[in-house]
């Protein structure tokens, strides 16, 4: 199941890649997490990392967002990481038009993958295996479960990832 | 993608569940990881554990993985996580028979969960993705990589799983 | 060594306390890290933990410096803890009297206790020992070196507490 | 306070610098803990570190505490802080002759430094102060006490170092 290229690895920002300056005395947004998540891991399947955005998700644009379609395009193999903040990651999820023949997954997390306690190791875990056994699509992985891209909203109060309500009738 | 009742974990122990005990000053296996890997991952998805063995693989006997092999058999959803040390997991793979519509990962750990840092949660979220979005199978999610249950070994020298060598002819 | 009634620790705020909180996207400083730090080290001596202020302390009053000195004198023991934010924990030092017979000392943190990577139990762990060991008076333990509380400043450039320059001639 | 030369960090193994190795599947004293914690405490005071020995404190010989006393006799400045196994620390402490003018003062760990829970940090900080505000002796810094190196002992049904029972009569 190892041999359609590297995974591909886009990187927007969000609270997983929150640092903490002494010099702001606030949390910043600072490189990506990913590559001390993936050496934690051991990973040794190939991958590679472009930053596409630097931003707190409620920041990105609609430029960032069709930057990020066409680096999701221009990706060497057919299966995309994308990391994301969490408050628009659904937003995102339904602006990427589906590429062909491309499994994409975006994850994110609650606390900043610095933190002894985070969800960042397990979410990036999740979406790198969704993006090598789930069809192409685009998905959401967060909160222990891989939505459709197109199913999930933020639950801000919960804390939670929530497949969207069906409407009554 | 969410409505197939709640994933099952079964515990086998290995490194992923290695404790450390000053009395006797040694590693030891205790209760499963899981649990704490869950909640930092703040997973809302329903699952349940079963504990199933708590030994170092190498020390599975085939009355160990007979029961394993029920435990699949009677898990409640078509979604099974394995957790299980690093040694014999491909020889547990291939015990194992493929049940009727089920989707089982093994996963385990090069280092203990307990550990600053390590490779289980991002490990058990693969696992978590896979048994999600792969179709029915039995599968090793280890190294960054989601492999046929049947096609892996493990490379103690690297340190790593890898596909088994293709026999030349 | 041991026969002087509990350490008392009194919590003012600062980077060692901050926590994140997706609903802010932003640092917020939260309860004291100061008791998890503690059962993380396994302390058995005798302790008391009082809540003074819970600031960063670039927002700390003179009001809120009162207070604390009233604390100090107030605490049970003669060995006293202070928790603080770096920006003005050197003015602090400054503003507490001198209490007859206490050995007082400040600690803080550059990164929040709660990330994975801190300084926040190294210090922590400093404080405990000097108000043991070092005689009555006010200190400051930050970067491996306890320091007179009227000898050291913050050096944010270089991210340390250094000793006051001395001043030419 | 800081004008006395360099803190020498003697290295003699024990859980604080147990790591655990697959090959192995079991734990083993690898390099010593303390450059990591350090690193992580922002620690610049001058100091340097010496490794006297890599073992199980059960396992320190005559030979080896007399090397350890030799150690510290030659160490440049007068301030020594020594990492040791929990089992014979009140030994070695006993064992050490007192050294004119040096505060010397033994620290390790319950839980391997290692782990995202562990009392090396902290203990390691007790000792860096204790070292430098403690008048001449030798000392043990644990579970949140400097004890005086005759006056403590480790009770393992409790996990802590406590002072050594007095007698009756």
């Amino acid at each position: 199941m190892n041999d359609r290229g590297p995974i591909t690895i886009l990187t927007t920002g969000g609270t997983i890649d929150k640092d903490y300056f002494d010099a702001l005395s606030a949390y910043h947004i600072t490189g990506s997490a990913a590559p001390a998540l993936l050496a934690a891991a051991r990973v040794t399947h190939p991958f590679e990392i472009v930053e596409v955005a630097r931003k707190d998700s409620l920041d990105l644009t609609d430029e960032d967002r069709n930057r990020l379609r066409d680096a999701v395009a221009r990706a060497r193999g057919d299966r995309v990481v994308i990391t994301h903040g969490t408050d628009t990651m659904a937003a995102t999820a339904r602006h990427l038009a589906p590429a062909a023949g491309k499994t994409i997954v975006l994850a994110g997390a609650w606390s900043p993958a610095r933190f002894a306690e985070s969800d960042a190791p397990f979410n990036l875990g999740m979406a790198f295996a969704c993006c090598q056994t789930a069809p192409p699509g685009i998905y959401i992985a967060m909160n222990g479960t891989v939505f459709r891209g197109d199913e999930a909203v933020k639950d801000r109060d919960r804390g939670s990832f929530v497949p969207i309500p069906a409407h009554g009738g």
